[in-house]
């Protein structure tokens, strides 16, 4: 029996939406209004859909997935939500972010809530059979990712400040700030299924690799991506002045004037559409995409081969596994 | 034997300052500087001094109630981090908050760092001997705390632009922001004896109203207290147009022109020092104050009366739990 990807992504976010906005209600409603805003908005989706496939891989019952995956979304969506405002973006999904239609001080107060219930939801995987052991060793992967989520986070933040930042460092801040919450994802998925430590452990590991290829093509969409297809606006990280891998790449191997034009562009809100097309064309023209797609794909074949070597009690799954992952890395957005 | 409050005080001060300060450490250095920054600075350990009370009260240990009594005063100090970006406060435990030192965006991060961090102590319990039931029983009270804390906040940054507060509102309002992680610490405390759930259940709904208490005595000393004892200036209530008990009785109770004039200071940043002088005199001549005085006292007065009722192993920690609950009314700052 073979999994088809597509069928089993609309799937993952038809039980996952269903258990979160079933849970995610009360009041005050505008609290609740903003919380559920991009949620609301749609999304890939891509992390519960991790989670699921490794339980069903490792035979693990969805029953108890389903909770311990919503709470890697919930959790994802919280730092979506603050992130929106320490970049000060205007849309997210098609949708104006939280801070644009709430202010910033909801928006704090609506991703902290986000926040708790992402632990709230752990608790709800054992009330519906998973023991407390397991329980309070997904308490443990998920406080640890997200602590690790706010290390990539003010790394990422420092970086327009460096006079130079190194490919390593760049690592590092990605493997933080979403290489770690897809390893949550994974082990959250052998945690569901009770898989034994070392099990999950390569899991985890395989699917942080596969995060950094994501973030990776992220950055590559940032550039050169197309912004109906993306839902957001294309040239933000340049705006932002994001030290994105292509970025990275290109202020280290362009010569000295194109680099100094780059610099003049990069977190200029005044900068012009014309200054962005004109930094896009130095990013593209030094072989920076094509660099970072060589680094992606070489994350992600790093990670299949993991994946490849785990013992899957269900194979397909583990075929649906390694599609989801090759997914990451070949989408348009 | 009985135990002296200062005493006890200062000895939870001393013990749990050693954790949250060993376990909050890492990389950037800035983001723990930040997180660490309130700690630091001080604070009346409160909370962690409750769960440890109620835990000695009940039999429990003090090595597996330190991590969860840290784990309330670390997710309490997220909360302040947060809530001083909304009020755009400047000053907090005699010290610069955080958002002015490092920024909205980067106290944005160090609260939700310590929010992971406040998870990751329930854990350590666990590594300290709780058993997991109990510790996943920790993460439910914690979460389910935290998001009463969330709605609170909301309603509390609501209030200045409704018509009219009544008291009940208000009940409810700081029963959420403020009682709810005083019930959590109890609970913690009866958790880290593994207390039967009826007698965390009544010593929750002690704290809570303790806690109602405590926040009512916040208010007063918001409009009566002094700035050098506070650490933080006076008046901030009023500019910010917070929505506090003895301002809610001096609005419904004033006569018109007194009830324009003060909500011409209300919210008003532009407002003078006379303005604020002149407002807290309308305020203390109503009679609000002793509202208030009498408000608080009947909350601390029901609370003991549930916390005679229970049974202590330990009855010193009894009387030790009363006398604290009793300053948390009778305090200064």
């Amino acid at each position: 029996m073979s999994v088809d990807l597509k069928e089993f992504l609309s799937y993952v976010a038809k039980r996952v939406d269903e258990y979160m906005l079933s849970k995610i209600v009360g009041e005050p409603s505008v609290l609740y209004q903003a919380a559920r805003h991009y949620i609301v908005a749609g999304g890939k989706r891509l992390r519960p859909a991790i989670a699921i496939a490794v339980a069903r891989m490792l035979g693990g019952s969805e029953e108890v997935a389903i909770p311990l995956a919503a709470s890697l979304e919930v959790l994802h969506t919280f730092t979506l939500i603050h992130d929106d405002i320490i970049d000060q973006d205007d849309v997210r999904r098609g949708v104006p972010t939280v801070h644009r239609v709430w202010g910033v001080g909801k928006a704090i107060v609506a991703g902290d809530l986000l926040h708790s219930f992402s632990y709230r939801a752990i608790v709800d995987a054992v009330e519906r059979g998973l023991d407390p052991e397991h329980g309070l060793r997904a308490v443990k992967v998920l406080a640890e990712a997200s602590i690790e989520i706010c290390e990539g986070q003010i790394m990422d933040m420092d970086f327009p400040t460096m006079e130079r930042v190194s490919v390593d460092q760049y690592i590092e801040m990605v493997s933080k700030k979403t290489g770690a919450l897809f390893e949550a994802s994974a082990r959250m998925g052998a945690i569901a299924a009770r898989a034994p430590q070392s099990v999950e452990e390569s899991i985890g590991r395989a699917l942080r690799l596969a995060g950094i290829a994501f973030q990776i093509k992220d950055d590559i969409l940032g550039i050169v991506g197309d912004e109906k297809v993306l839902g957001k606006p294309v040239y933000s990280d340049l705006r932002e002045g994001k030290r994105t891998l292509p970025i990275i790449y290109a202020l280290n191997n362009v010569d000295e004037g194109s680099r100094r034009e780059l610099l003049r562009v990069l977190g200029n809100r005044n900068a012009t559409r014309e200054d962005f097309e004109r930094a896009k064309s130095i990013i593209v023209e030094c072989g920076a995409i094509d660099y970072s797609e060589k680094m992606a794909r070489r994350y992600l074949d790093e990670a299949l081969k993991i994946v490849e070597s785990i013992d899957a009690r269900e194979p397909s799954y583990r075929d649906l596994l390694k599609s989801l992952m090759t997914l990451m890395v070949e989408r348009r957005r």
